[in-house]
Formats: structure tokens, sequence, C-alpha cells
């Protein structure tokens, strides 16, 4: 690998510049403001920067790390710069409407998804070995190239991250479980405080609201485009998710208006149990 | 104040015992279990040990600090070895029950709820400084002596905490928002994973969870007895916050079926705005 194109110079386009750049490969950057381009080379994250996508001829692979609504775009309108070996991957959150529509404009097309990020946004916050033992999901489908797959996965290894390869269904049900389904969650909790009606509980209360309360809301009062995104584009398996936790919600709920207080200590005991398996 | 007693020689108890002794105050512990006397002597949280309630004899004030179930029960017992003018306090995360039957049983008993913690339980854990900048909330009720209150609110003020005054009912339905329904919101996302079937889609779950998945589902994989004990204590508070909580998931699940983004839109932008008000 000796030339990479990254479009969309944000935190995680612009960290995968940096580490590309440690490792010697050339890094060509385009963005659609100047000023963009311009930070993301005083910021040392790629090697040229322009505006035009023009700038991505030669490259061997173009990493699309657009919002996801401008990833189909951006590579239809790319297309005429790049040659017929160039691999083309993005860094979607959501796989099946992306891979769906970017399979078919161009063949060695690879969904990918790595799983970084940090509570800054920007190329400003960039930063080197983001990725490094981080997961970074691939989601070849039965017609993607196989070598193209393994050019994506090598970059993946060079990050330092851990790979994992399923379909598109499959990633955008489990992050619908453990991502998306949490923020919709957390929102809820939020939402559900500020509408009750009594002002001397509510003062109270954010008097009070200490550790417990500040996680469980914490990724529903965060990014609102990105929690839009998710619902948007993972709508529904994120749906899915939501019917299935209402019923799990009603469960306690009908353990605790029944004082059946040996189920419930069942249910909460099994989460304490299960709940390590989903910390690495 | 020269003379204090603590009942239930655990964290809060241990810890109350620490800072009171950094004071110059003389500190009587009584716990069920001599081992755990020992170790209070050990520790330097008391300068007497017992586990025979006799040894409150003189005590200005007494500090119950045994789970909710034993608080009514203790100062029962203790009743033969108190003054006309010994306080009586608690330290109970629920207020209401514990005021009604401790009131009833002692004139001078005051609701208290000293909002700290750690992860780790045990006299062994005992920190001094743990209820500085802390929440501490006292609960008179109308038939609460005054002398009483000014009393443990002295106190309050010697631990360097920060004192909220309200009714028991209050203080219940408060905490049931920010501390009793995160556990059971947070439990319920873990029970829904967990219960999804896809064994595929649940172990890549397990893998890809991070950062939003492990905050979110913080509480409700945490200590079994003490979420039981909110449910059990707190049930009418908790009850009502959960069928608000569950109207307001039905809400951002409308919105999603309906893709209604507008809307989803708004509640997240509003659920963003407000969270800081939560945080201390």
């Amino acid at each position: 690998m000796t030339k990479i194109g990254i479009v969309g110079l944000g935190l995680i386009g612009g960290s995968l510049g940096l580490d590309f750049r440690v490792q010697g490969i050339e890094v060509v950057g385009v963005s659609r403001r100047q000023t963009t381009c311009d930070t993301a080379l005083i910021q040392g994250v790629v090697d040229k920067a322009s505006t035009e996508l023009s700038i991505l001829t030669d490259t061997e692979i173009v990493f699309i790390c657009t919002p996801l609504a401008a990833i189909a775009p951006t590579l239809e309108a790319m297309l005429p710069y790049l040659n017929s070996q160039t691999v083309v991957t993005d860094v979607g959150s959501v796989k099946v409407p992306i891979v769906e529509a970017c399979s078919t404009l161009w063949p060695n097309f690879v969904g990918g998804h790595p799983m970084a990020g940090t509570a800054q946004q920007g190329v400003e916050a960039a930063q080197t070995n983001l990725f490094q033992q981080a997961a970074y999901v691939l989601t070849p489908t039965t017609s993607t190239s196989p070598d193209a797959v393994k050019q994506v996965e090598q970059i993946g290894q060079l990050l330092g991250s851990n790979i994992y390869t399923c379909s598109p269904e499959i990633h955008d049900a489990a992050v619908a479980w453990i991502s998306h389904l949490p923020v919709m969650v957390s929102a809820a909790l939020i939402e559900a405080c500020i509408n009750q009606e009594e002002r001397e509980v509510l003062n109270l209360a954010k008097n009070l609201a200490s550790s417990g309360f500040r996680d469980t809301s914490r990724v529903g009062g965060g990014n609102v485009e990105l929690g839009l995104m998710m619902a948007k584009y993972n709508r529904q398996q994120l749906l899915s998710s939501l019917e299935q936790y209402s019923q799990s919600l009603d469960k306690i709920i009908t353990q605790i208006k029944q004082e059946n207080w040996h189920n419930l200590k069942k249910i909460l005991q099994s989460t304490q149990q299960v709940r390590p398996d989903f910390l690495n």
C-alpha cells in the first residue's frame, strides 16, 4: 500500500490519516471545505488535501468517512477518478443501506465500521492509535471481491484493530442492541424525568442525581444528529430491539406490581451475571 | 456533641465513625458480629464496639446504618438504652416506610439519607471524607422535633455534606426518578439483549459493546439486594416512574415507527439540553 485517499476529514478520517502516514503511506484527503483541508495539512493528517475529488486519482484504496447520508453520493461522484483496481471502503455505523447502494455503484466496495471515537469531533480531534484494540467490522456480501476484503482487512491489522467479519444484516442487528438501543433507552430516561409534573420533586431530583443517573443518561443526552442517523438508517433493527426491550421492561414492571420478589431477584441476578460478557 | 453511637458497621457506618473521630467525638459502634466489631476497632472507625446495644447508653445521637429491613426493629431493640434526649437518625435510601415506623417508636427520630457510596462494601471499605460535597437529605415530618432536626443537620455540616430538607414522600419520589428507575431501565437493557435469539448477533454484540453499552448497563448489572430493596420499599413511587418511563419510551418508538424525524430530533435535542441540569 503506497497511496490512500480519505474523503471526509473529521475525527475518524483525520485519525486514519495520522496512522497511515506514520506507516509511510502517502495520504491524500478531500473535504468540502477549504478551511478543513488547510487544518488537515497543518495537523499533518494528510500529505495533500483538496476540495476536489480528482485528487483521488492513482489511490489504491479510498476511505469514505463522511456522514451516513453522504456515503453513496460521494462514491458516485468519485467514480470518474477511480481506476478499476481501486478498493473503496467506508466507516459508516450502519451497513445494510450503505452496502446495498455502494456495491451496486462499485464492485470493489467493502463495507467497514471501525468502532472507535472520542467525545470530540472534527479534524482537530484527530489522534494516532485511535483504532488500536478497537473492534473493526467488515461486512462483505457474497458478491464482494475477496481480494478487496483482504486489502481492507490488512489495513485494519495495520491500525491494530480487532477485525470481525459478518454480513451487513448481522452487523446492523448487533449494533442496534449495543449501540442504538441504549441511546433511545437512555433518552427516554431523561425525557421521562423532565416530564414529571411535581416541581419540588424535579428540583430535588436534579440536585440528588449522581453517578447512577449520570451513566444511565449519558448516551441519551449525547450527539443529536448521530441518534437521528441511527434511527433513520437502522430503523427496522432498532424498532425490533426497542420492541423486545419494551417486553423486558414490562416483565420487570410486572414483578414489582405483583410483588414477586423471587422473580425480580432472579432477573437482577442474571443481569448482574451476564453483564461482564459485554465488557471487553 | 461528645458521644455518638453507630449501629451497623458497614461502609456508611464505618465512614461516619472515621469522620466523627477525626472531630474528637467519642464513637461507640454496634454490630451483630464480633468479627466486625474487632475489624472496626482495628480500622479505628470506633472507640469501642460491641454486639450489645447496651453500649449505646449515654450517647447523644445514634445513627442506624443497617439494611432497610432492620432499621425499625433495631430502633425498637435499642429503646431501653436511650435517654429521653437522645436523637436517633438513619441512613436508609428509602424514607416513607422508615420514617412512619420509627417516628412512632421514638419522638426524637429524624429520617436521613446521606447519598454517598463506593463500589466496595463493608467496614474494610470505610473511608474519611466520604460525605464531603455529597447530598445529605433530611426528611422530618410535621411532628419531628425541630431541635432534633437541627442536631442532625449540624452533623451533616460537620461531614461537609450538602444538606437538603424535604418530606419523606418528596425524597422517595426524587430518588425513584434518579436512582431506582435507572436501575430497572438499565437491567431491562441487559435482559433484552440476552433474550434475543440469534446466537451470531448476540456473540457479535458482546464483542462490539463499548462505552455506550457499558455505561447504560452499569447500574442494571449491579448489587442485586440493593435493587430488590429499592423495589420493595419504594414500590409505589418506582412503579409510578416506570409507568411514565414506559410512556416516554413509547413516544420515542412511535416517532421512529412513523419516521417522524422532526419530532425525534426535538426529543433528542431536549434530552441533550436538559441533561446537564442533573449533573453536579
